[in-house]
């Protein structure tokens, strides 16, 4: 069993980039050509065409990147087709020989998180068999419930080389409304409450460190602050890094740039930037989508290699 | 179109009671009959075993309580068709006049929130429709990522009269590891986090009063912690709480008392104590979870109302 950090990786040195795709599909942006073939009548009819949209972009980017990052969110607003959707779109890009990160932000008393956990990562235990689920190799989780919320996620993940990455600080605007209030100290002067939850993850990440020498658990880091970006990649020099805040959101190339260490440990995902880079009605979407693929590759390559 | 609060404290005075049925079924405590009339063969399967469980227990309880509580994370240990469960297992509950809260502890940036939003309380925008995917009362929340994270859930809640509890003091043991963390304030003595998140909940609330004197956000305060129960509720007057942690994980009627005022204000979860107060070998559960319901509306009957 190859450690999590050993396989991302080995798929950014193999694809020669960092960048992660976030399959967050929605029903307005779709190409037109799919809305129509497909319609809006039932949240089914939408599945279906959420399916033919990410399959077809999976094709298109599995050769390119070596990480896809779906985000639960707009699978579970179709409802359990879109969940069936869900479950495709990660089997496929496996197949491909890509890695999953499972986009929900999940976070919940131990019990729960366990049933997280296993449907995320490992598997479900049903009588003796255990059962996969969603089967990705990692997925996001939220810190504010604590220890023993993120351990279940943790155990989950090394039974199966699985990863983790914990939210520290995130790409929104109004992130800093609980992450940064100050936190008192013992001694010296109060610090962010988002490094206090970075401490935590370091102290995780070092129980399981790979050969590459990164740990297990991540951190989830907003490219959209890049002063803290460099501040947590000097604090965390052996925790993975997901930047999600890249493109759409307002993250640069420039910005991005501290989350590496002499070009490794971090990788960046793009969403929109990637998924919808046309107008619903044009018809060349797919060049489109390979187009701004490679843009968006080569706008990491000059900062972050 | 009936507020929020007003909906919920309607329910429970109907009922007489506070008690909110959490519906968290998990295979290896099903009733043996259960799982021997549709195997563990696949996920489909438990899926099946849990509709047939949870149908059953919801027209045990539905002449007695309020409100129930699914927790979405034991429906997608099952899959797709786990997720059709909770879906159907939401809709009989409505059909039986019950409110719905989906304790699924969202957040995400905003653009995500709304999807998560959607789905959960008003429905999903296709085209020019709007079609209900979870369709719930009130969802849960965590506050973590911040003030444009939750916007969007009050937005939807307030578009279709529903309500949003925040995640204030979770009830696990290791809740304190970042909720306790003392933050430095302007003036005065640090105070710790969740205090700062009970404030943010406040201020949410009081946006949008019912005629009860109640707002639609809530907070999830837990019953394993009686001394900050009856803190926050000093301190949120007008906010409803949704109190888990009462019961297998150690909350006593005692403990819970402190949530009401004038014996309203707050609905009380019981989940494992209700739907498994038998072992699985055993052909009364249905006599068990009645009795149980029972004896748990006595017990915060003495000490609530």
């Amino acid at each position: 069993m190859t450690h999590f950090a050993d396989r991302l990786f080995a798929a950014v040195q193999a694809k020669g980039n960092p960048l992660c795709v976030g399959f967050d599909p929605r029903w307005e942006s779709l190409p037109a050509e799919i809305r129509r073939r497909h319609g809006s009548a039932s949240l089914d009819a939408a599945a279906d065409a959420y399916e033919e949209f990410c399959l077809r972009v999976l094709e298109l980017v599995a050769p390119l990147v070596p990480v896809i990052k779906p985000q639960s969110a707009f699978f579970e607003a179709c409802g359990p087709r879109g969940l069936a959707v869900l479950q495709r779109l990660l089997r496929t890009a496996r197949e491909h020989g890509l890695l999953t990160i499972l986009d929900s932000k999940r976070g919940d008393i131990a019990s729960t998180a366990t049933a997280y956990a296993e449907a995320a990562l490992g598997g479900v235990r049903l009588g003796e068999a255990r059962l996969p689920v969603w089967d990705a190799d990692a997925l996001t989780v939220n810190p504010y419930l604590g220890r023993d919320a993120i351990e279940p996620f943790l155990a989950c993940a090394r039974q199966c080389g699985g990863g983790v990455f914990v939210l520290v600080r995130t790409s929104n605007p109004g992130a800093g409304l609980f992450q940064d209030l100050k936190v008192a100290q013992d001694a010296g002067e109060p610090r962010p409450l988002y490094l206090r939850v970075a401490e935590a993850v370091r102290a995780w990440s070092r129980e399981n460190l790979g050969a590459c020498g990164y740990g297990d658990v991540g951190a989830v880091v907003g490219a959209t602050y890049p002063a803290e970006l460099a501040q947590l990649r000097d604090l965390l020099p052996e925790v993975p890094f997901l930047v999600p805040g890249f493109g759409v959101q307002g993250g640069t190339a420039d910005d991005v740039a501290p989350a590496f260490r002499n070009g490794q440990g971090a990788v960046v995902n793009s969403s929109r930037g990637i998924l919808f880079p046309f107008k619903p009605e044009e018809s060349d979407w797919e060049a489109r989508i390979k187009a701004a693929t490679r843009a968006t590759i080569a706008a990491l390559d000059r900062n972050s290699a």
